[in-house]
């Protein structure tokens, strides 16, 4: 039965509530996903929280009803509370009333299948949470693996990237790595590394790629340092029309995912 | 020569400072964009401010020192200011040492001349002013002419918008209509209305895109209602390979623009 919780002061309210924080998650290998529907997504996906926090509204639908059981029944924790305390957890005014804490897959490169998927999606130092969770929406959409994030990039498991991921932080496989720990990876097997670069000759739209094909997406502002794209297989350009010289790093992942998908149908 | 300006109290720094909300945007018709990269871009498309405001680091800067001239030159106001005082027209705590404030162009549809490009965009109820700008950005990448806004959407002037334009403000033509007031100047002359929808049977790579081509990109929630559905030209879909069965919209209008311009070579 799950517990009735009230309290500010309760220490899973507290645990919840720290997850909003990097160090938090880090330390206690969970982070926090909100709302019914992706915490179906999760569930359609084999993953339960090990924390269910919910508001009696939230408790009402009957799916939402089959996660706090299962939860339970996982050896899961499951408490009710309210509308106050989740909008604390989730730091916004309208919370939603379902909030589950998930760990955190382990991170390691090694770990990846790559022959699951023919596409994996590699982001280099992208600092914007929001657009990490857009690449991990865009992968699901095309049907990409996952995504590794290689140097220092945003937490896939922020509470802004969970969001703008619209679950599918539970459907793609995330890694991060050093570049010569990917890199060692990579050439341990199969695999097309490609890159963008305005310098590059190639267009992208004649480009041959091939399975499993790793697509590179550089930093938002400074794009791949010039030994990484010195690494790559095949270096390709996107055409600019405009006066701007670039695309955001998330459309450019989106129209190079999708044209690499199209040229293999 | 600029005016020094250090008092929060001063009538240009409050009417600056008013800029990031939409209500005094529109009483004024003026909207803000920061920094040296944006504002030369602005320039370069012909457009300068009609104040702009810089600190001293801002103006040492030859272009910005350009900048300033031409706006002095051609009526405008220019006024040295603080750190202090460009932070709080920002909003940010490292704010652009250069702002300016624009004249926002006649929102009218029937200004536009949509022979001038193949393609153009067009968005209904777009909630987020970063996925606004951030189609500027991919219209102006991909050579559409501009963007169209139907219905309630977010103020492409608001600051969020211009600063994920990159630019692209200045370059994209804008205009904003209700649903029939577009539907009559788009069928006043040529034009393919072409809308994405799960429902459709046609995939997106299939199609015949024909110019001037209007894009149709619904509500990030909602998608595109029944009856606006209904009256495109074509209608398409872009096969969901994973479990979210959509888009970020942004995304959506990044990978059929791409797509409609690959078609035309």
């Amino acid at each position: 039965m799950p517990r009735q919780v009230t309290a500010f002061s309760n220490a899973t309210v507290k645990l919840l509530r720290s997850l909003r924080d990097k160090k938090a998650r880090r330390a206690e290998g969970l982070f926090l996903a909100e709302g019914l529907r992706i915490l179906t997504e999760a569930r359609d996906s084999g993953r339960l929280p090990e924390i269910v926090a919910f508001s009696d509204e939230g408790a009402r639908h009957p799916l939402a009803a089959e996660i706090i059981d299962a939860t339970e029944a996982a050896g899961g924790d499951a408490i009710e509370t309210t509308a106050d305390i989740l909008s604390k957890m989730s730091g916004k005014d309208n919370p939603q009333m379902l909030v589950g804490a998930y760990r955190q897959p382990e991170a390691s490169v090694e770990r990846i299948d790559r022959a699951k998927a023919p596409l994996w999606i590699v982001a280099q130092a992208l600092r914007d949470p929001g657009n990490i969770g857009t690449i991990l929406r865009t992968g699901d959409a095309v049907g990409a693996g996952g995504l590794i994030l290689i140097d220092d990039c945003a937490d896939p498991y922020s509470v802004e990237a969970v969001r703008a991921s619209m679950g599918a932080v539970f459907t793609q496989e995330i890694a991060t790595a050093r570049w010569p720990e990917f890199i060692r990876w990579l050439r341990s097997g199969d695999g097309q590394l490609v890159g963008t670069s305005l310098k590059a000759a190639q267009d992208y739209l004649e480009a041959e790629y091939r399975q499993p094909c790793f697509l590179l997406i550089g930093n938002e502002q400074q794009g791949l340092p010039a030994d990484y794209e010195a690494q790559c297989d095949l270096l390709v350009k996107i055409p600019m029309a405009g006066r701007a010289d670039s695309l955001n790093a998330a459309m450019a992942a989106a129209v190079m995912a999708f044209a690499i998908r199209a040229s293999w149908r």
